[in-house]
């Protein structure tokens, strides 16, 4: 395959809240980016899992919905113009013989950069699909493991499957603008929050919505991607068949770090050992931040992801310029963030 | 003095960023906090010094003033109403015999409290005085430090004195509201971006607003604290009198890290050295977060003090609750912040 050759001061893989507040905090260093994601938008478990959540504790939003924030990082971001590659798994971060990094996705893109900044959250990461025969025909079209927008189940007949805090909470969501909602669950208790599953309960009791317990998804039937019928059986095997235009399938998310296990760096229980004031991973020139990362007292939050972007992007221009001291500026004395 | 006695879970000392973004991660842990600031209002730096400047390295605000990035973060602390001591410089901070800490301000209160958070900052800081006869009387009336408010000086003649950024910026800012802006500088040559100089510089040549240089204040006059004129001297004794309505001195700041030398707490040039992981300082149950911590790599950026006040807020859990496991869970599940 041939690939394109590029070149770029920072590589920064994953483009998740932590990866996009690296790229800009690389450019206030004058240092220019490629950004890499797995998945095809921006935000990585924000927008792939939890949209239209409200966060509370993103300092100075007292409240900010996950996708807003995306928004608004990627906007901060764009000023040092970086080039993203969506869609685009790395699947090698290889070490050059002049310095830097080859960096090659899946598709057979190769970047050469002068430092990395690993910024992979959980890793490649997807939901656990249910295995019913044909489900790919119906996946993104009536089949799905979010919601992206509650408005598109406005009027429909859904069925919510799964047990947990998601489909407790979707179903108590979607219950005002979906025409039925019916929540398909293989146990009679939910694992939620004791007032929600109460919640949901009073519901099913007022016939606002179906509780189908304890039965398990069986079959799909449709027609060109568009669902008809959701089939679920009982433990016995009796089989029931529900009217449906939707399927939600909320069975948990499976994660695993991906192709960079086979990148030389030490990881402890699939998360990359740094150095707590750089970064820096085994492998020099390689930093990390965000939930990838393992240090004494680390913390799983966006904000403190945020603190280990702009140390990686000092670490990393200490990589690119070294020796060089950094002139260092606050952002309220040089002004407005502009390109290189 | 009797002082008032009152007991909290957790002190935090200095009400800039980070020491508010401390209440609200502590309030999140369920901690109730008194906070305390020698200033009259929260904001420490932000508002004191620039509060209408731009800081544009917030993560996910490309843009925001300094002013209202404070506003937000004391919204944001509110929803565990904490208790705010303003104008209440922190004396003395001693650990009491049954554990935990007496917290004993200049005016004699006295908080007990089972862990401390410091986020002080500079230390107590406050602009170079000139040394003028007279001065006090005019102080907060005609005489000032800072802008507070851009508009506070439309119409008016302004004498500004200094020859750094901040005489040279706000010689540009208020000369199209100013009637007049006359700036005394000691030296003819300034200490500001070439840029903005040549601009100054340009300003002066076609008549738009008076360079006095080589000048220095000389003496001030007028009555109840309305400034009437502001007499400034050359090198050789010669005396001018400008009439002026206000005058802006910039002579820089003096910081000092006030009274918490004296608190037992190792310090490395004025910096309180931390534990990176913990933000634990010297004495155990007494953390530190913000630009007055010191460890390798620290970054003195307002968003790396967020994240060791949540590595501090969660470490004076753990002092608090000797022990115990956190039952962590993300602002996302457990909604809207509620007070204990």
């Amino acid at each position: 395959m041939t690939g394109e050759l590029q070149t770029t001061d920072v590589a920064v893989i994953g483009a998740g809240p932590a990866g996009l507040f690296a790229v800009f905090q690389c450019g206030m260093l004058k240092m220019r980016c490629h950004i890499f994601d797995a998945l095809e938008m921006p935000g990585g478990q924000c927008t792939a899992l939890y949209p239209e959540k409200p966060i509370y504790d993103i300092p100075g939003y007292p409240r900010i919905q996950a996708a807003e924030l995306i928004d608004r990082l990627a906007e901060q971001a764009s000023a040092f113009q970086p080039v993203y590659h969506l869609g685009s798994p790395v699947e090698r971060v290889e070490p050059l013989p002049e310095g830097g990094f080859k960096v090659a996705t899946a598709a057979g893109k190769e970047i050469h950069a002068g430092a990395v900044i690993i910024a992979a959250g959980a890793g490649a990461f997807g939901p656990n699909r249910p295995p019913l025969d044909g489900i790919e025909e119906f996946e993104g079209k009536s089949v799905f493991y979010m919601v992206r927008r509650r408005e598109d189940f406005r009027g429909k007949r859904v069925v919510i499957a799964g047990g947990g805090d998601s489909a407790v909470d979707w179903a108590l969501s979607l219950v005002d603008i979906a025409d039925r909602v019916m929540v398909v669950h293989r146990r009679g208790k939910f694992r939620a929050s004791p007032a929600n599953v109460a919640h949901l309960e009073g519901l099913s009791e007022t016939g606002r919505l179906d509780l189908v317990v304890p039965y398990q998804l069986h079959g799909l039937s449709g027609t060109a991607g568009q669902l008809r019928q959701v089939a679920v059986a009982d433990l016995d095997g009796n089989v029931r068949h529900l009217e449906a235009d939707a399927l939600l399938a909320f069975f948990g998310l499976s994660t695993n770090p991906g192709p960079l296990a086979q990148w030389g760096l030490t990881l402890e229980r699939h998360h990359l050992v740094v150095e707590a004031g750089t970064g820096a991973t085994s492998v020099p020139g390689i930093f990390a931040a965000g939930d990838i990362v393992a240090y004494p007292g680390k913390l799983k939050l966006i904000l403190t992801g945020f603190a280990e972007a702009a140390i990686a992007a000092h670490a990393a221009y200490h990589h690119i310029h070294p020796g060089q001291a950094l002139h260092f500026e606050y952002s309220t004395t040089k002004g407005p963030p502009t390109t290189v």
